[in-house]
């Protein structure tokens, strides 16, 4: 497809501003908010992220790294629900705000680092990486495939329903949900990929089917290995032409044994080493351009530990998406050639 | 081999009482019985297994489900051990009666599901089960192999036991025992698989090994995966013909800190996941015909979260086998054109 | 390469001691000793794994097991620093003391198993089975690689040194720390591998890399598996000849939900059936000539049962290395024909 004129000049200047993206550093943006389910708590989950060390562990892997703090989202008094949809006002503008955040971050050249929050703000998320990134593809960690429609979702909560306001070929299954107006279907089933599914609502299912949608549920997962996971993943998304990867992590995905702070644990989910795995690989194909940790929820945990553990894994999951090794070699694009004076003297 | 004559109908006859059994309608058999092993307590088991919901996570299903209550086991008073084996007549007797309930059971159509107890009700469970479809085969997951004859037996308990009572090969091994002149051994060691085995006695190994029983302990599983090893025991039990499986399923082929309110706990035993991934592909065969779940203990979790993480699995696994998907699909072999008009309006 | 005279004599008395030495009598040798680090209470990890019934466990192998108590280390009064590396010369000395214990219970023809204590202490227990074995080659299990020199380590501890005081390859690497001089490098860098590896230093990575040793990261078993894992470490180690095997075992290589007891946990590590499964593919080779079990530090445990079952864990380590399975047949090699007569009513 040869593009001509204007469209094409906007194509390669955005594609510029993924390219940046991926020069390493990293914004972090705070995302304060719950008003996508409806159990409080999950707004500290920022901070919660930040007190286990996020930046102090991002700093070994020298990259510059910016902490633009929290986005100060508003509750709407006036905000009736939609059917069975509670805050859709509210959650809209809130992924309109986030929207713009992320995608000025994406252009000033930073890899995004969205700390949730509910799991409804990947809508927002992803929409200001795609504003700037059109040609995205999106890996989807999760427990839960949140492609419920209002309409068929059973709870009505936006955090299980996030997936189906970004699909085009979902668009005229989609009612006119108050609150979203500012933005429109952007993505394309193929380029999308769940891993970690195990509590998927029959509507979901039939979604998932009827669209073709590549997912590897727990039991894929026990079946093939997360090796050969990862490699169909890649070669679902990234074998036509390399580009910019979404990584949206719901802490749910792991075990409730590793996870137990969030809201809607499954049994049965991600060992640690499954988690460490998918983020490694994902590091290693040099195009994660953004990402969520979302729904680590510090008021639900049943004790003190229950919460750090939580908030440590979510460190874990960052670090290692954006290049902490197990091997002891952080690779980082822009330093391979660095401290090599130091490593002189035991070269052999 | 053609049967002729009045044989031949009676065969007919039970090949359709074994059909109607996969018609999945369910039968809850409760059997709280405790005098296969010296350990207190498992008789709660049944009950323990309903608290944790069963029924109501088996109605999710769709299936008819009728529960049956407990049997009613009568402890008798006047049963001296034969040789160091406790309890001989009394577990003779229960599992007379349990045979005969699950007979009727698989004779009304139903799936029968057999609440534990101790493993040695799987004498009667399986004997039952053989009454309506002597073509069975049995898969038996447990960390133990329970195939200890009376002389062999450390213990003498008869809990640990229960296949030498089955095995037509080992019919000359086994001595007279009170209690169960009612039954004669009606399995050959071929139609057995046994999986999740850790914690094998030497005479156990040596009955295996001479009987060539195909058999995959958790080295095994190690090995090959659990993928691997459900594909190799359909192999051997199924690739003749198809025909009804027993699942005799022991909480303790579970690692014990998933499974801790059990008698003989052993560890490095079955993942969540894997314990599952059995269950599912069982069900996928469209082939079970009655199942055991066996020694849920709770008199002997340290704390009561330790009671319902362990009933809590029991549940899980029966769910599972009769039914339920990590992919949201709840499949079942009745109505898999239900529920067509909703979903109509998804179709794409 | 052909050897005369009096080297080839001296070899072939050499190889004759470790042939001895995989006779089958177990040699137990506890070092209570903790000056390779800063934490105290390593010293009391032979109590601990002797109180999680050691010699009893081994008794049911059938081996004649000698345990010879623990050695007396000395802490030096006038021990400066070398550098910053504490205590040189009193770890030193234990580290010769040792040597000399390992190596006179390979030349009485015992497998040597050697309880720490901290894993500085390899040095003198793999020096010790080198100078009867000098063939040998070292399976090091480990979620470290304990390869930094004095002069790249970020803490001076030697317990992080212990592997790169053996290696040839890093002798001109190495500074004349005091306390060492009794010992040479002895060890090729091809003879040794690495499993479990999750906590690299750079500096290590790099020597890793640049000596081309062959390391298993945990990255590399979940892309592997452990089963491809130890075929690749036997055929690394043992493809062009038979030797024997020492096997230096940190029980931080398992996951710290494991092996909560001890001083360097990082996450993600070796599941109980992994550490199982690499200790029984080690016995299957015949060759196992002396181990290790090192880094049980009983006053870190949260309570009494993380400390409980971390002992208990390197008891399944030792006597899974030294024979017992998972599948009820314990193999040693001096007695594969008795107890015929017991099983003579089982042949079928």
């Amino acid at each position: 497809m040869a593009l001509r004129g204007p469209l094409s000049r906007l194509l390669r200047t955005q594609l510029h501003a993924c390219q940046k993206s991926r020069a390493h550093s990293v914004a972090i943006l705070g995302a304060p908010f719950s008003k996508g389910q409806k159990r409080r708590g999950v707004e500290h989950g920022p901070k919660a992220i930040r007190d286990a060390g996020l930046v102090e562990r991002l700093s070994n892997l020298d990259y510059p790294v910016h902490d633009f703090g929290d986005l100060k989202f508003q509750h709407l008094e006036k905000d009736e629900p939609f059917r069975h949809v509670p805050f859709p006002r509210t959650v809209g503008q809130a992924n309109k705000l986030l929207a713009s955040a992320v995608s000025r971050a994406i252009d000033a050249g930073h890899t995004s680092v969205m700390l949730g929050g509910d799991h409804s703000l990947a809508i927002g998320s992803v929409q200001g990486h795609a504003q700037q990134c059109p040609d995205l593809c999106l890996i989807w960690v999760d427990a839960h495939a949140d492609i419920n429609t209002p309409i068929t979702s059973p709870s009505g909560n936006l955090h299980g329903q996030s997936v189906a306001f970004m699909l085009k070929e979902l668009q005229d299954k989609m009612p006119d949900i108050p609150g979203f107006s500012w933005m429109k279907p952007f993505l394309s089933s193929r380029d999308l990929v769940y891993i970690g599914l195990r509590d998927v609502d029959p509507g979901e299912h039939i979604i998932l089917k009827n669209l073709g949608i590549q997912y590897f549920s727990m039991r894929d997962i026990d079946r093939m290995g997360i090796q050969r996971v990862m490699e169909v993943t890649f070669d679902h998304l990234l074998a036509r032409k390399q580009r910019p990867i979404h990584l949206s992590f719901d802490i749910d995905a792991f075990d409730p044994s590793l996870a137990p702070a969030t809201g809607t644990p499954v049994n049965g989910g991600l060992t640690y080493r499954e988690g460490i795995y998918i983020t490694e690989e994902i590091h290693n194909t040099g195009l994660l351009s953004a990402m969520d940790l979302v729904e680590v929820n510090p008021t639900l945990g049943a004790s003190r530990e229950a919460v750090e553990i939580t908030a440590s894994l979510a460190v874990d999951v960052i670090v290692s998406s954006l290049g902490q090794t197990r091997e002891g070699a952080p690779v980082t694009y822009q330093d391979e050639s660095a401290s090599k004076e130091d490593t002189e003297q035991l070269r052999l």
